[in-house]
């Protein structure tokens, strides 16, 4: 089994084997981070980071990734690439994506939020450019999915219901109860992070909870394939629009505030409704006292976190919050894709 | 010959048998690209890139070509560095190109079209810095010249008319006819890169047309350069304003927008109006049609080409279309002429 | 004595002993800029680099230093990041200090001028950064102090007044005249440079005269510390209004315009206005018949320099000056505090 050259755009296109692949590789590079055998692994290669919306974690994290394989990551805003929009010339997708091939071994985009006209338009982009291009394309998030995002998740998830930092037990998840609650906040944020999140604990057999106000459904093409997936594992899948009942016998909370499905209008992001409306909600934030309901419970969250909003400091600061154990995962499972799907040492 | 400590502003500057190490050494790092030999040869040096302009293959390969050869490029947009303006206090060239003399091993500088007040300002700018920088200044494009885009265009159009990939032959270029025609567009570009296909052309001994609407003709000055080079060969220099016939027996098409002699105005560039001035002129474009009239030429262009305008994707999309192989030796040429010039490998 | 995990916000905070370490260490690396032994004492590190300010010397030196020593320097604008401000829901101080953590091996920041409201915002933003990260936090320059540019002044000037470059003797300064004199020029600095640079010159044991117009005074916390520091010297304190006599048996010469305590208004920072205020003063520059009073001193500046305002040209150009050797010098004590103070090299 090879991931060479493959494009990750979410975890769901791969294998649970090519998950497990990675999330495997990734425990054993964090386990020894800057043991020489890394840096190997993409020497003087480099991957094209393209940044249409504005990122700490990710950009961070990719650009250390590449340097801790051996390699670089080039750190670009589009506007910087005269590329064709909707009122100026400029360079086709097509073009773009076969001249990046040539230099670099893999290209990144980031694309989600007021980057794009339409709910659908950034990961059309990232299709584009995997049709086009030679070299493997990773989602580093867009609109509908952000798999490395994922895969942090439930390793960081596995990791505390396992036995610990770096040894994480992926079958400790199964039948566990996942709640992922709508929360307010004044961010308006994507869906890509808690897609993923759902795809993923669906995946690895968790029964899943969705609690959100009336009006803040996710994609219904996404909600199918968590279906699918739960009854692969014969587990529940439930929405609700409780905020406090849906934490009973919760495993794992994800708290998060997101857009509703009206976000886009005449190809324009509606942020400031989009936080009006939100913030009318103030029931809808993670408390100590809603954390008291469940089966002592992990608190997970993708990051950046509104705090005070989406979730108050007491949770997210207590014991059993994996915040930065999620955000420090994301470098480790990144240099892993990176490292799988762009060097020839994997090639056999 | 060592080209250790030599700037390249324009390849007119460098004699021919400078340009051949140049491209004899790109040769070599193409055939084995990531040879551990290259990595070694600037390892741990900084080059500048300071981008008055936007840009994707020669930021992206720079950057590459560094971390190719060890060491790295810094992505720099000037007003990040507080210089001197007309309008503004600020810091001489003068104490820029020294301090960063005792921090990089060399200066790369792009700077044309929206980012200078009138035609020569940007090549005066970087005669500039050449004065007071004490490492090699690198032309990465300004309104006059673009040497690596040439060094680019010449290798690939050998390697055609030699025996491919990496196996160039520039003697087969002599006597062979180069087109150089103006197409329509909504680009409004600099002269740099054709000027400079214009000077290598003629100076490998091509016989060089230059095909454009009355009105467009580019600096009078290189038109004297590349006739001078013409002489010393025997060769023809002529231009048209018949967009169809200059096609006739052609060996090397390349169909490209650039702005007219009247783009400056009261220190604006009027980007605007070129483009609605060069729009009009629809019947300016290579089709596969007037591509029949060659004898069987390769299509080659600097990119990023404005496909519909510039030239049809049928021919750019063609067997005999060059353009991603030029873009890729962009990365060759500059890698080789990084080594040369601020490597101390090559002093002796 | 180790320096491991220290954070650098302002040289008062560490002892002459730990300055000594880190100001031995730069010679040393100084000599053998590119020697092998420095390339992995940060190998495959990572630096974080947050400017809210732009800056020539300050990014292109950590950037070459974390090259250097075999690491890798991110170049930021904190907009980029998404954080929190008094106007927009984002990510807190404490969420990206403790997320950098996981990344990187220590967090540069630079902010003063107009990046804040206030005097002592950008060193009360260091002092939440330093309360939340577990990795050390390097002050790139704010408001209050500059250490690195205090560093590299001190090293330059004993390099003068020892035997040369590399050969500083830092005993040498004993009782020499340090002279830092406002001047009026057009860029209305922040006091960090300078009052380091007061600091360090009283720590070394030289007399120090401060010399600005009425009004100019710098902050009156910093002016007890240096009086304190020259009190344990025995050496001489002074402040003049006097723009001419200032420079009588001076050693070391300083002249730099630099913002009025009025400069904060309203939450804003007043530029337009400070330097209306400041060009007025037309007879504050050091030219070369002021230098003749000296004791043939040194011409010292942290650059930019406001050439013509602050300084004349012969002055500037003169062989007493400093000017490049300082900022060469940023350079190499960065490299020694990053080394030090992230490098588990230097642990024991």
């Amino acid at each position: 089994m090879s991931l060479f050259g493959k494009n990750l755009i979410c975890t769901q296109d791969w294998s649970i084997d090519e998950l497990l692949l990675a999330l495997n590789l990734a425990v054993k590079m964090k386990k020894s981070r800057f043991h020489s055998e890394w840096k190997t692994l993409l020497d003087s290669k480099t991957f094209i980071m393209l940044f249409y919306n504005h990122s700490l974690r990710t950009r961070i994290s990719f650009e250390a990734a590449m340097l801790e394989l051996g390699g670089h990551a080039q750190f670009i805003m589009p506007p910087m690439l005269r590329l064709q929009t909707n009122t100026e010339a400029g360079e086709t997708v097509q073009d773009a994506a076969r001249v990046m091939s040539r230099y670099a071994a893999g290209i990144g985009i980031r694309i989600a939020e007021a980057a794009i006209p339409y709910y659908g338009a950034g990961n059309n982009l990232m299709a584009d450019y995997v049709k086009w291009a030679d070299v493997p394309v990773i989602n580093m998030a867009n609109d509908y999915y952000h798999p490395c995002q994922g895969l942090a998740d439930i390793l960081s998830w596995a990791e505390r219901y396992g036995n610990g930092l770096c040894s994480p037990n992926f079958e400790s998840l199964k039948n566990k109860n996942f709640l992922l609650t709508w929360a307010h906040g004044g961010m308006a944020r994507t869906w890509g992070s808690v897609h993923e999140a759902l795809l993923l604990a669906s995946r690895f057999g968790m029964n899943v909870t969705i609690a959100r106000p009336d009006g803040y459904d996710l994609d219904p093409q996404v909600y199918q394939t968590i279906a699918k997936n739960c009854q692969m594992h014969d587990t529940a899948f439930t929405t609700t629009n409780n905020h406090l009942n849906c934490y009973e016998n919760a495993h794992v909370v994800y708290s998060r505030n997101w857009m509703s499905p009206h976000a886009y209008k005449d190809n324009v992001f509606q942020k400031e409704a989009e936080i009006k409306f939100a913030m009318e909600k103030k029931e809808w934030i993670t408390t100590a006292e809603k954390m008291k309901k469940t089966d002592n419970a992990i608190f997970t969250h993708c990051m950046p976190i509104d705090r005070g909003f989406e979730v108050t400091d007491e949770v997210a600061n207590s014991d059993r919050s994996v915040i930065y154990d999620v955000a420090e995962n994301r470098l480790h499972v990144q240099k892993a894709v990176l490292a799988l799907s762009m060097s020839q040492r994997f090639l056999d």
